[in-house]
């Protein structure tokens, strides 16, 4: 490791440290990649790429992964052709395979342990920001860079600058790490950090899922990445090296202080991320679908936040609630807690573990005019469905209220069961 | 009334009761429509008819039903514009409708209490016979003879010739009633009782569920309808009129005797239903997907059947178990009793209660060259997918020791946990 001379942020550190000299932004480096993850719907490309393209194995094939999550159970028989060339390919060079039902991809990954501080993560799904929440350098690339990684067991990208977020203040109740990200994606804006990195100093702040949640969303700033500072139980979980925290005196192109005392929950109204409002703005609008899950918000933590406001109360007649936990493991542990039977009870209907209708492909695909509040990332026009279609995002908890009053709400217009 | 005068069957003496006077096979009835059951794939096309073609409402709104569970959650624009329609009829017209995740029609209808001993119940699928469990004459029709009858109340049908099948013995542990349809089938033949009733002498022996298995199938074997002769626990649910019960001296065209103490563990193999042999018979052959629901073994019954086989095994790592509840109050009953648990324990993949892929639409649809064992009733060419798929129908206990195995296998075939 070459001896660093000018401090630098998380993303310069970790990519210094995983490359062979030390890199500021705007250098170009080359870095060991840790974790190539393909989603069943980019698996053909990938295939081909590596095939024929390159004519190549995975170097590491310990360091690939396949996640069958996108359109799981297949949806029609050329998704469903898809997915056997993923196994056949997964069974053919010994690349790990999580087939139908395990889960969404971001999630999965983080429960098999394969993304940790420190890492390099290349994913073939945008929200493969994901793995900030762990200090891992996560970022989605495309089928062709993705094949090249997994082909050399390196990727080379451009070493992006760096915006600090600092969250100071406690939140309040029915506040969450949902309404935190997206107030951020607001005040950066959807195209406030292109290609940059997103540094986010919680202090001891949020569990690990709730990192999640925050690293995801940084790509809807247009981030390369978005780094979470290690703290709080993440220091538990995780042997964190010293290497992956930002140096005093780092250079940032940007700073900004987001005060939790003083959010309210929020929304993203149609049909940008960073269109965000006070859920008490949006209030009393008629809802047609609200949809819980994702690898936003499709945690047991999400799940119990969900179903705090259903217990007791029954999903409004002309409203209807899809629940779909973001993995089997969630899946499991909401049985086993009785979180599943709060929700079966109050009128949830219950989906596969996976990515569900978020980009319209199936399991509640939106008609025209309909209004959809999810838990989600992207509300962008025809994003679950048609184009005529409105999609709000917001937190689990807001969308349950809203589950319940069939019109966006708040979980205090939820009356006591 | 009319007086009867000659011995009638199952068939004739509903007919004859809900109509004007005695019938018998072969002659014209007209006869009124206790409820009309209309599907999400085929609301539009019954909309149409009765708001354009007919001009007329519902007669008795009361007694028309519609169920969204073909395509639900909507996989496409299209089916979710179509699903939407038929929530604004519902709204419009005061009938009823069952939304996404409510379950299957057949087994919705049931639970709600929509089909009756003697009454005549007109579904837009064929697999309408299921109603003959409870002694309802229970048959498919299409989109204009069912809006026919929503808009005037009644139908018209020729009155079927009658089969007469007489159950005896008693079926050992490991086979079930999915058993004795196949059974029936394959005596009867695929065409074997086309537009005929096939009335089944069960005596006391099976479960309304059990009952709706054989009745369901009827169609497998062409029939109009399928009639259980009320028995066991219809007689403490259901008040069971006289009248519903053949008379001695009634007229078949056909009579057959199944031995059930006879009977082993029975497959369909592809592509017709009537293709049946012992599972011994086909026993080792590699198994891609199980599937295990559909309106034929999505019930509680079914799911602990399943759940005996699984508790503490492993699905097999080449294979996919895909569990679908018939209805949420199925899947609310199994998580209570923790069949839920122990299903998703064993690596089971778990779907919103409704058709899921049994008609290939999606939730799970066949690559060319896959092979799945269904619970379900049909494996027609191309009807989970792929026209190069193949499918094997047989029970729940069979599909969940298939599961574990990995290929064809016999409950037996799977050693103690």
């Amino acid at each position: 490791m070459t001896s660093v001379l000018n401090p630098q942020t998380m993303a310069e550190k970790i990519l210094s440290r995983r490359g062979d000299r030390a890199v500021y932004a705007g250098d170009l480096a080359v870095v060991e990649v840790d974790q190539v993850m393909v989603v069943d719907s980019i698996a053909q490309s990938f295939i081909e790429r590596m095939t024929h393209d390159l004519a190549a194995m995975p170097k590491y094939p310990e360091r690939v992964s396949i996640v069958v999550d996108h359109v799981a159970p297949a949806s029609t028989v050329s998704v469903a052709q898809a997915q056997k060339e993923a196994r056949e390919y997964a069974a053919r060079t010994g690349v790990a395979l999580f087939d139908v039902g395990r889960g969404i991809c971001h999630q999965v990954l983080m429960e098999e342990g394969l993304a940790k501080p420190g890492w390099i993560v290349l994913g073939s799904d945008s929200h493969s920001t994901t793995y900030g929440a762990v200090a891992a350098f996560g970022t989605g690339m495309g089928a062709t860079d993705i094949a090249l990684a997994a082909a050399s067991g390196k990727t080379w990208l451009r070493v992006p600058e760096s915006v600090k977020v600092t969250l100071t203040g406690e939140l309040r109740p029915g506040v969450s790490a949902k309404d935190v990200a997206l107030e951020m994606i607001r005040t950066l804006g959807a195209d406030g950090a292109t290609y940059q990195s997103i540094e986010i100093h919680a202090g001891d702040r949020f569990t690990r899922g709730e990192r999640m949640t925050l690293a995801n969303l940084c790509v809807e700033a247009g981030a390369k990445v978005g780094l979470v500072v290690p703290g709080g139980e993440i220091l538990s979980m995780y042997d964190v090296p010293e290497w992956v925290y930002a140096d005093d005196g780092a250079t940032y192109v940007r700073q900004i202080e987001l005060d939790l005392g003083a959010l309210n929950p929020r929304m993203s109204a149609p049909s940008e991320v960073d269109n965000v409002h006070d859920v008490a703005e949006l209030r009393g609008l008629q809802v047609d679908q609200v949809f819980i899950g994702t690898c936003t918000n499709g945690r047991l933590e999400d799940l119990h936040a969900a179903a705090e406001v259903l217990r007791g109360h029954k999903v409004s007649p002309g409203t209807r609630l899809l629940v779909i936990p973001a993995s089997s493991q969630v899946m499991e542990a909401a049985m086993e807690d009785g979180t599943l039977l709060t929700l079966q009870r109050a009128g949830a209907v219950l989906g596969t573990p996976g990515c569900g209708p978020c980009m319209g492909r199936h399991q509640g695909v939106l008609a025209p005019g309909e209004v959809c509040v999810s838990t989600s990332n992207r509300n962008f026009i025809g994003r679950m469905g048609d184009k005529d279609a409105q999609i709000y995002l917001a937190s689990p908890a807001v969308a349950a209220a809203t589950a319940v009053m069939g019109k966006i709400a708040l979980p205090g217009d939820v009356g006591a069961a």
